[in-house]
C-alpha cells in the first residue's frame, strides 16, 4: 500500500493567521505532518509526503507543486498499488485509527471532515480520483460510484478532526497527545473554562 | 442493557435561538430525538427517554426534571443492569455506529464530543457516574479509573457531532438522512458552496 500525506509547504493554514504568526504557521503545520506521520507508521503504515517544495520531514518526499487535487491525482496514476490519502493537518489522528481505517471494507473508503471535507481517502479501485472542491465528500461518494466501486463512509472522530480554524485549536489540546498539542502549549495557548463549557486561552504574547 | 435519552423537553436547543424561533426549536429537538431513537431501534436497542417533563415521543418515559448530571446518575443507579446513555442532539447517529459503540471492550465506553463533551456513554461498571459539566471527557475518564474501571474512548464522527449551535446545521444537512435533515429542509435550510467551501443557507422567511 502506498500512503500519501499532501502538505502545503509554502503557506501552510492561512486560516489560523489571526492567531499564528506566518513562521508559527510553519512550525505549527510542521508539527500536525509529525504527529500525522507518527501516527501513519504506529499503524504500521510507510507514508510519503505529497510537497509541495522540498522538505526534509524525516520520511520520504514526492514534491509536486500543483494544486492538491492534480497532484493527488497523479500520485494515485503512478501506482498500481492500494493508495491511501492522509491529510497532514489531522493532528487527532491515533495509530489505531487509521489501523482501523486501511483495513475497512469497500473499494473506496472516505473519512468524511467537517463541513463536507474528506480527510482520509483509501482506494482499492485505480480509476477512482479525487476532488477536494465544494462538498468533496459527496463528490467523492459519487465518483468512487461512477467507477463501480463499492463505497464505504468511515466513521471516526480521529480523522474527521482536521485542524485549519482557530477554534480547531482547542480540540488538539483537549484530546491531542503528540508533537502539536506541545507546540500549543509552548506558544501560549491552554484550555479555560467559560460559560459555554470549555474555551481556547491565549497567553498575551 | 438499559438505553437512556436524555431530552429537554422545556426550552431546548436556546443556543440555536439565533436562528429558530422558540416553537421550531422545539420541533427541531423533537426531530433530532426522533433520529437519535430510531438509530438506537436500528441497532437493536430499546431506549428509554429520560424527559424533564412528561412528552410522548412514541418511546418509554421516565421523567425527572432535574438538570441533566443528577437525573442520568439516579437513572444509572436505579439499575444494576449496563446502562448506555445517548444524548438527544446527536442527529447524525446511525445504526451502525451505536451498534459498534455498545459492542466496544471497556468497563466504561466514552463518546467523546466536540469541545470536550461526552456524547455517550456505557457502563457496565455499575459504580460509575457521569458529570456533564466543565471538560466533561476529561472527568469521564478519571471517574472511571477512580472506580477501578477500564475505560476506552470511542472514535466516532457520526457520535461527536452534537447538534447545538447554528453551524451545526450544515452537518445535519450534508450528513443526516432522516427527519432532523427532512426537518431543516422544510423550514428554509439548505447547503451552498461559497469562497471557504460549504455553506448553511437559509430561504427568506
Amino acid at each position: 500500500m502506498r500512503v500519501f500525506v499532501p502538505f502545503d509547504a509554502r503557506d501552510p493554514n492561512t486560516r489560523l493567521s489571526p492567531v499564528l504568526t506566518e513562521t508559527e504557521r510553519h512550525e505549527f503545520a510542521e508539527s500536525m505532518l509529525a504527529d500525522v506521520l507518527s501516527a501513519c507508521r504506529g499503524a504500521g503504515l510507510a507514508p510519503t509526503v505529497l510537497a509541495t517544495e522540498p522538505i526534509d520531514p524525516g520520511a520520504p518526499v514526492r514534491v509536486d507543486d500543483r494544486p492538491l487535487t492534480p497532484a493527488v491525482n497523479e500520485a494515485i496514476a503512478a501506482t498500481d498499488e492500494t493508495v491511501a490519502i492522509v491529510m497532514a493537518d489531522l493532528a487527532l489522528a491515533t495509530p489505531a485509527a487509521l489501523r482501523r481505517f486501511v483495513r475497512a471494507d469497500g473499494d473506496v473508503v472516505l473519512a468524511p471532515g467537517r463541513v463536507g471535507g474528506t480527510n482520509a481517502v483509501l482506494a482499492r479501485e485505480p480509476a477512482f480520483r479525487v476532488d477536494y472542491h465544494g462538498v468533496s465528500i459527496h463528490d467523492h461518494l459519487r465518483a468512487a460510484r461512477a467507477v463501480g466501486a463499492s463505497v464505504r463512509e468511515f466513521d471516526s472522530f480521529r480523522l474527521a478532526v482536521d485542524v485549519d480554524e482557530p477554534p480547531d485549536l482547542l480540540e488538539v489540546l483537549l484530546h491531542g497527545e503528540g508533537t502539536t498539542a506541545a507546540w500549543l502549549g509552548s506558544a501560549g495557548f491552554g484550555v479555560g473554562v467559560g460559560p459555554d463549557g470549555p474555551e481556547l486561552t491565549q497567553r498575551d504574547r
